[in-house]
């Protein structure tokens, strides 16, 4: 069985493909500015592991035209992973927001899209572009059954207590204020390996997703409980370029005092705040040169990022009574051993003890750092969120 | 000596009045409607137990006429406690707002009242109130110290990595956007009792102040290292009108998608949200009523009520890496044992145990109601808001 994994945003495709019987993808790629001009596709092919590229430079004005160019180079002679197009058995769908009505991994019926496209206003930069990836791969993997993940699914499990907000219930009702919560696919799949390593189904773990976004779980017996993300993806951690909890005032003040509108405060607090905004970066790898180079504003902007996490580890601790393990996962959590180590420092009273001679090592897949005295377990985990879509897919359709 | 405390606001003046050698007022009063017409003012004299009550209704067009008409109730034959209002030696003014240039309790100067005005953008509800009971007082009790007791100073020992924003470092230098943190007077009280209590100078302690407002200090070894409110009293914990801490991204929106306007939103934040907001009431007694008779609003409320306070819990031991009590203080704090209860409910990870028995009970002063195998203690202390600025008069005056 092939199992094809789209990712589809409003200018952009990811894919994978995967054979049902293996967890490595068979070919991946990046369909870049559609609709942009300069448009850009790196496809990669896996065979006896080595790796064929492919970079194609071409005018991609939608949707429809980048899937073709895709399909193309899927059955291209020399690197073909299929024969024909409609040897794709399933195609798998990440979609960002499914509200309270979607939030199960789902065959994709003319209902799904409904739902799909009434969340708009929710999530007004990423759902209208997965309907563009699903009507285009409808339209070219004929014989395959379309599914949806969610990547608000995972959240759903928690208690109202957790979810709901403290204004009036008609903003609940009307129009779907509450916590959402983000990286639901990711959360799912690395708190999965974490209680497979710690062979305990009713562990108590906080997941900490940190890439350009950052959010994080709690997950108790494979249940979300809580998470950092809220109504939209700017809650929470300070992120790259987002400033996660802020007072809500803050934004009041700069529209009364300083004539700020909601555009320039939506640009303001997700496109030049979190790490950029205090220190002119986003990359983590940038704003560690910096603080090797005596910054103090790159110093102070770690000491946030990994406070703002340690309140998170605490608070998640106590809303599950209890803690055995955490997980860091994603770029800047499997890769950046500094922000692992600060998050960590100063925990003993939660039970945490990191190996920072461990920590400090860069290794592949599962790594147990934790300090021999640690009752708490500290994992890093590489997220793998198309795998998770290929096997949430594999699961729906009992292949 | 005597000290006379003003808590002075748009339109009310409360007071108390101390001599040097007691910790219990000798008077108290308020004095409510200023320039709106029906005005009043009840006026309580205590004298060897007992309570004179004064209850005057009257036309008050202005703090100076309000304040003229308490002078008079404080030499008044009968009820005077003073002989002429020459014999106040300090009047001691509790400001709400003293932002990071009134960081101690200090003697008003004109320059001092300068920095007062400069922070009314930060604080429009407080500070020209407090102005205005500044200047009466000073041409009323014309021979005392007039003296700023600071309602954000105890927060001013936050490290930066507590009170920044992970915004752009100019809206902290050019607006002072920053967390500040309030009911300083109040958590620094209740601190201060508890560290004696504990006998313990280097107590890792958490204030939990539950009135009206709601918000929660880490106080290490007497500083406040962290605290929930932010910029403005909104953040943090959820009140009575207040919906504390929520993604700013609801403000945007209910702008963008549903048409409000910033002056709208912080009446629905401030005004309609929190207990108000969930359950139609504001106070604890009328929601616990409504969760007897069956209220699933009602006891939905209270469950996040109380949910948030235990992750404030949870945030704050990390924060300290460690925890040796918790301390609940003001209206809700002192009196609502259910409060209490499922604040402290499935805490064992973080060590907290109450005596429910000893909880449930209604005791004046200190009390502690930790269960026997509690590591962590867990007090109920009531503020004193007034003695504490009394005592920051005496401390400072040296008297």
């Amino acid at each position: 069985m092939n199992i094809f994994v789209i990712n589809s945003g409003s200018s952009s495709i990811k894919y994978q493909l995967f054979h049902s019987e293996s967890a490595e993808p068979v070919c991946s790629g990046l369909v870049e500015r559609i609709g942009l001009g300069d448009s850009l596709i790196k496809h990669t092919v896996f065979i006896n592991g080595e790796e064929k590229v492919t970079k194609l430079e071409l005018d991609i004005p939608d949707h429809e035209a980048g899937m073709f160019e895709v399909e193309k180079l899927l059955i291209q002679p020399g690197i073909a992973v299929v024969h024909n197009p409609d040897d794709i058995n399933v195609v798998g769908h990440r979609i960002v927001h499914g509200g309270e009505t979607l939030t199960q991994t789902t065959i994709i019926t003319d209902e799904v899209k409904e739902k799909i496209k009434q969340l708009y206003p929710l999530a007004p930069l990423h759902n209208p572009g997965h309907i563009k990836g699903i009507e285009v791969a409808q339209s070219i993997f004929k014989k395959a059954t379309q599914v949806a993940v969610f990547d608000t699914a995972f959240h759903q499990t928690m208690p109202e207590k957790a979810y709901r907000y403290a204004i009036p219930e008609n903003f609940y009702r009307d129009y779907g204020i509450r916590v959402y919560g983000f990286h639901g696919i990711s959360h799912k799949y690395v708190s999965g390996r974490a209680v497979e390593y710690l062979q305990k189904p009713d562990a108590k773990i906080i997941t900490i997703h940190l890439g350009n976004g950052c959010s994080m779980a709690a997950v108790n017996a494979g249940k979300c409980i809580d998470t950092s993300m809220g109504l939209t993806p700017l809650d929470g951690l300070i992120m790259g370029t987002r400033s996660g909890n802020i007072d809500a005032s803050v934004l009041l003040y700069l529209i009364e005092q300083q004539g700020y509108d909601a555009a320039e405060l939506t640009t303001l607090l997700n496109k030049k705040s979190g790490m950029y905004g205090l220190t002119g970066y986003s990359d983590m790898r940038d704003i560690t040169g910096m603080m090797k180079n005596g910054s103090d504003a790159a110093a102070l902007a770690y000491e946030m990022y990994a406070y703002r996490i340690r309140k998170f580890i605490g608070a998640y601790s106590a809303a599950m009574n209890g803690l055995d393990a955490i997980v860091f996962t994603a770029g800047v959590g499997e890769n950046d051993a500094l922000v692992r180590e600060m998050a960590c420092r100063d925990m003993d009273f939660v039970g945490i003890h990191i190996n920072t001679e461990e920590n400090s090592q860069r290794k592949p897949g599962l790594r147990d750092v934790s300090a021999s005295q640690s009752k708490v377990k500290v994992l890093v985990i590489p997220t793998n969120e198309e795998l998770e879509i290929a096997q949430q897919c594999k699961a729906l359709l009992q292949y």
